[in-house]
């Protein structure tokens, strides 16, 4: 909070929600641990403790009883404001310290004895860097890859760069996230030579008190790229030889790396159909090398345009993966994003989630802002991924874990917009218990981040934060029109875009299929691509027809003449014009209402003028879309 | 605009949306018409012209092609800036002059020539005000009555009622509101007699000019109120006669008198129930005293308790008069509200606009804001009314008008809420032309009432009118609940109001239902009172089912239990919660928005001030309702 710590303008947005340092020193006792990893998370919890616990003694106690996992158990006396955290494991005392801290920054109104437990939801809680080994990261928007080999040698890493990734660690620690893919899935063979192992072992060193383990993600033609083996066919036994000399190697320097995540045949990626041999037999033959360490292959059902081109896009990983399911071995998880295109701001739920019933399966989000608005628009995404889940509940369906496609970079405040922050924060505790509420977590996030405040003025972020999404949809995609952004770079918007040299399913026109008569892409069984028939019921009768498909995603599933009345009477026309304006429209009010006094003397000036330059982009950016879109629609109303 | 136009704070608002006065006097060309009315209403439209039109010559032209209603064409060439406004009325010509006048307030971007013809879609245009002759208003919270009938005598008005109702009549000119209720449909028999008549003849010359017809609401026991016959039975030859000689008495004064607006048999008003008489036997007894005259009697609808004491009360209006259907003359119109109960924020449309094949019918909206935060809440109805149109095409369904129960009152600024004004305003726009969006309304009304301004401080105030109704709907009777509002005053909630001396469906506790179970009012055929069954298709079959009831109708239809699971995975009382959240939420970023420095250079210092004021208690009382409704429900689930 401004009034109360003045930024250090250069480093503004740096420490992210972490912990304000209290005045004075807390009292913590914690039992000692033999074991030096034990220890070391046990000693980050009391540091942490005593720089920012505001209360009396805390005691950190293990206990054989509660929860199997790394939950925890916090028992809070009003009297002498005093604490007890205890759980089974080191981690879980850890986790509960942070709770408790986050617990003094937002508990409201009057103190009295508290006790609560908490234990994750999810086993894998975990980060998908898409960072490159040259610094650069794909879909990255906040500068380089916070990864620096070049600043790492097996011995260790630069004190600045320590510094940095331990701030990094706190604040996944702190919000559960305990596994790390380092790596791009656009893989370099590089990852997995000597000299990247040995620079990942450092990393992993620092990164282990505080629960997370490492992962890479593999190039499945490594040792053939690498000239070690004449072919990468997996059912080549010295392509199998190599993998396994290959996690004998790593887990000889990572006791507990945590596995390889795998995109194979996806996008100009080699994979075992380079041999003519399916998703199963490569992600087995990795499996089975990882096997005897107990850990596990993450393969990416993010597959089309191999071995199904023509079929729609959206239908193909059912295609693809349905009629292996059973066949891949159980220590391989598939992985698959949201929704059955590419992260849009809005897709209906993947329908790869109903059709793999034997296949162990995690979800991937997107907390990077590829197509919304990247780090210059304000989009708060849990209502987002939330939306998800009411479709696929994680826990009900026993998923395996959740992968976020991380927004970080060495930009000084991590996330470039300071309000990405928030995605990353809410993907974290989202990922620890899925049914916190968006608000919940927006409303812990600016109380962490800008201080207590005034409860209207947060009030009114909150809604900000809360409305953004649908915002963002209302300006880049009304009524499910999807994938007319900009070629590429995926920022703006190119309606008409087509090259003939590019695959059809890249192309805009691909998708919302604009003529005379009307938008949208025919997905019905009845008349279109089918898509609709990979979905449960009741969502496969609903999306099917025009008259029941939710209107969210109506241009999704059906191709609709200009004319058609919507349930509010107005055309498909109309009720563009009228989302793009209702879009635009929400922007300005944010834009008004982040230049209310309220609003400067509660957030840090420097991230004020930030967001305020931030938000007068976004506005432009959403009129942009606006015109752009209708301008080009237009074109086909009025041939 | 402030800061174009000083305003006089003590006659802020007052004068509405009317156009500003230009620096020159216009030049207008007009015909001469020896009819004293026609005259008269060239003149006003001159008047407004020469004092507000900035650019060349206008030019009257009356026309004998074009609609033959009271519609105008209007051609400006940007070469003179010199405008033509062409109709076949003298009242065409004044609607199409303040046409004229709202698009030089509200046009847009390079001015070419142009040219638009705009008529009436429905022929009654009409306010209903609720004025009693003591100068009280029922459900008015502006002040007294508008009408000083103290200040009327048969040979005038004093100069300020005058002043005053001048601008009154040219407001109403300005949107096309063309008829007008006087009094209260809770009736006086004073207003029929001889005095009032006098009175109201003087208020009818004033007006008449401006296209606005007065009516009268009547009290059905009239005759017998005023001991002029031994009964008010409509089958009594003397009843009769006294009522024929009443029209003649009536239209010898006001030759143009609009009609008789009647509420008979509701809520303790005498009607031809009192004599077993029917509604119909009532209604054309009146209809045929009017008809030498070609007028007409509206009946209104609104009526419960009487003949079906145990039924649910959304579903007499369709019992009482379904079997009469084909029984009225045809010169009664028969008027009935949006919703089939009260004038709540949010109501399904009333199904007796499904029932009633052979009569014709008018819908009533309440302007004035009873159960909608009077006029201490800042929320702007035309997204409600929009809603309703939706179900129930005024056009389409061919209804002879749309009546709005006024807002207004003697307060300086006529509506109490400066924002209230809109609604008047968005009335009459919409009566004019129902395929208006609000937000189009919502835009012309800011320019004119507050000035151009910054299109963004202009959009975010758009964003906040737009928003308002629903985030009202979220803290006042989230997800269908209704009716729980304070017993009498309709202002604050009372949801645990029962009194055992009032009507059951006076209650608040008979709406909610709340229980163990769970929350809101089964109308389903299978289970509950059936009134689901009272509805065309599709949406009989989508309110009978749980699963398929829009959720913003839930517990209108459904009583439902508390652990049940929305479409987002949220139980129902988590749900609640949410919406009473997400009111509050909304409410408090508008008063942060409010005090943002555009706003505050844009809106005029009083009003500002005032609203500032109103946004603080809309605050206070969203949060009320939130915990007095929560509190209280939460006691049924810890049973």
């Amino acid at each position: 909070m401004s009034s109360e710590v003045p930024s250090d303008n250069d480093e503004v947005g740096a420490t992210l929600w972490l912990p304000r340092k209290a005045s004075m020193p807390a009292h913590v006792v914690c039992p000692k641990m033999a074991d030096h990893t034990a220890a070391s998370t046990i000693a980050i919890a009391r540091h942490e403790l005593q720089e920012s616990w505001q209360g009396g003694q805390v005691t950190l106690r293990l206990v054989s009883e509660g929860s199997d996992n790394d939950g925890y158990h916090i028992k809070y006396k009003v009297a002498d404001h005093s604490a007890v955290v205890s759980a089974r494991r080191p981690l879980g005392l850890l986790y509960g310290t942070y709770a408790l801290l986050r617990w003094q920054e937002t508990k409201e109104g009057n103190d009295r004895d508290t006790t609560w437990t908490s234990a994750p939801a999810l086993q894998r809680r975990m980060l998908n860097h898409w960072d490159n080994p040259d610094g650069s990261v794909e879909r990255g928007y906040a500068g380089k890859s916070i990864w620096k080999w070049e600043q790492i040698t097996k011995n260790g890493m630069t004190d600045s760069l320590r510094q940095r990734l331990t701030i990094y660690a706190r604040a996944n620690a702190s919000v559960g996230i305990n596994a790390m893919v380092v790596n791009n899935v656009n893989a370099s063979p590089k990852m997995v030579t000597r000299p990247y192992l040995e620079k990942l072992k450092v990393i992993a060193d620092l990164l282990r008190p505080y629960g997370i383990q490492v992962w890479l993600s593999i190039n499945f033609g490594s040792p053939l790229a690498l000239h070690e083996t004449k072919t990468a066919d997996p059912l080549d036994a010295a392509v199998q030889r190599w993998w396994q000399r290959k996690a004998r190697e790593i887990y000889k320097l990572i006791p507990d790396f945590g596995g390889f995540l795998v995109k194979a045949n996806s996008e100009g990626q080699p994979g075992p159909g380079d041999y003519h041999r399916s998703h199963a037999d490569g992600a087995n033959m990795l499996a089975d090398a990882l096997k005897p360490y107990g850990s596990t292959v993450i393969w990416r059902s993010f597959v089309y345009g191999a071995n199904h081109k023509g079929e729609d896009r959206v239908m193909q990983a059912v295609s693809e993966f349905k009629p292996m399911d059973g066949l891949f071995h159980d220590n391989v998880i598939l992985q698959s994003k949201n929704g059955p295109l590419d992260f849009q701001p809005r897709e209906p739920y993947a329908p790869i989630f109903d059709n793999m019933t034997k296949t162990p399966q995690m979800a991937e989000l997107q907390i990077t802002q590829e197509y919304t608005g990247q780090s210059l628009h304000l989009v708060y995404l849990a209502p987002m991924w939330k939306e998800f889940f009411s479709y696929v509940d994680p826990v009900a369906r026993g998923l395996k874990g959740i992968a976020g496609v991380a927004n970080t970079g060495d930009d000084t405040n991590w996330c470039g917009h300071p309000f990405s922050q928030s995605n990353w924060y809410a993907f974290g505790r989202l990922a620890w218990d899925p049914s916190l509420t968006s608000e919940q977590i927006a409303h812990e996030w600016l109380l962490q981040t800008f201080g207590r405040g005034d409860s209207v003025t947060v009030a009114a972020l909150e809604d900000m934060m809360l409305s953004s999404r649908e915002a963002c949809v209302d300006y880049m995609m009304p009524l499910g029109l999807h994938h007319i952004f900009a070629f590429d770079h995926h920022y703006g918007p190119q309606p008409d875009g087509y090259k003939a040299e590019y695959p059809l399913e890249w192309c805009p026109v691909y998708y919302h299929k604009a003529d005379k008569q009307g938008l949208g892409f025919d997905r019905t069984v009845a008349t279109g691509s089918g898509a609709t028939a990979q979905y449960r019921e009741p969502y496969r009768s609903l999306y099917e027809n025009v008259k029941t498909c939710p209107e969210q995603y109506l241009l999704w599933f059906h191709h609709v003449a200009w004319d058609y009345r919507l349930a509010n009477g107005r055309t498909l026309w109309q009720s563009l014009c009228d989302h793009y304006d209702a879009g635009v429209r929400r922007v300005a009010a944010y834009r008004v209402l982040w230049q209310s006094p309220a609003v400067r003397n509660y957030v840090d000036k420097v991230q004020w003028q930030q967001v305020d330059k931030l938000l007068a982009t976004q506005l432009d950016n959403a009129r942009q879309w606006q015109h752009t879109c209708l301008d080009y629609f237009n074109g086909f109303r009025s041939y």
